[in-house]
């Protein structure tokens, strides 16, 4: 099962790639708390908080990096029903606007996390394709909550 | 194949149902041309626009209301691949919240257009939210758009 993901961002196919394939880029809408390096066989660890406190994170085997068109990640640690599952941004150019195709693929039962996680990946495109149109985004810390019952 | 997704709004399940399962509810939430009757058995009439143009919409069988807990419709109208999918909401309290579970399913393909309207649905259930917590929404045409190289 996969939650699936379009978003439409005016700016290059290689400006949206850097904030893909950095890590400064993807602490800019992601999370602030971004280490490791974007590398192929290389581990990024992302890291989230809410009021202060880590909350959890996730660790990213790169798995490929195509300039311009395609990051392709694994999860090797995080929460149980996300390892091993794969994060994938596909990059096309439309017009004055890069496409991108989100795929977080894997997930072995469609459980209530899941639902959230999808929710919560649609913000996170959104703070991408604001940082690329207007220099701004909400990454974690002050990403845009969706919960009310939970820290995010 | 399903699209998934779940927020929790500062509100009581019977408020959240009564802006799922109201005519006029719909149309603060998503979308303003929002005709028919929201009645087991009716049909609801969805209809979008921009820039003053009508670009499309959808017809929904209302298959069940559940007060306070769950709508189901079947997509009767609209584009080829929405055509007999099913469109469910749960909604279940949790402390000063309500959850609601979204669920579009049944879709035969994961084509680009699963993609963007699975973003799409994040953004009008933010929506929603918006509406139940602070009696703002943005209802078509007043949506937030997502794609850039299309009308939405």
């Amino acid at each position: 099962m996969d939650i699936l993901h379009r978003v439409g961002i005016k700016s290059s196919p290689a400006e949206v790639y850097k904030a893909l394939a950095t890590r400064e880029g993807l602490a800019a809408w992601w999370t602030s708390n971004t280490q490791g390096q974007s590398k192929v066989g290389a581990t990024l660890q992302f890291r989230f908080s809410a009021g202060g406190a880590e909350i959890g994170g996730f660790d990213m085997k790169v798995l490929e990096l195509h300039p311009a068109e395609l990051v392709l990640w694994q999860v090797v640690d995080g929460p149980a029903e996300w390892i091993d599952t794969k994060i994938s941004f596909e990059l096309r150019r439309s017009g004055e606007h890069t496409i991108v195709l989100f795929k977080h693929q894997g997930w072995k039962e469609p459980v209530e996390f899941m639902h959230h996680c999808s929710t919560k990946w649609a913000i996170y495109l959104m703070s991408l394709k604001s940082l690329l149109e207007t220099g701004k985004a909400a990454a974690n810390p002050n990403d845009t909550h969706i919960s009310g019952d939970g820290p995010d």
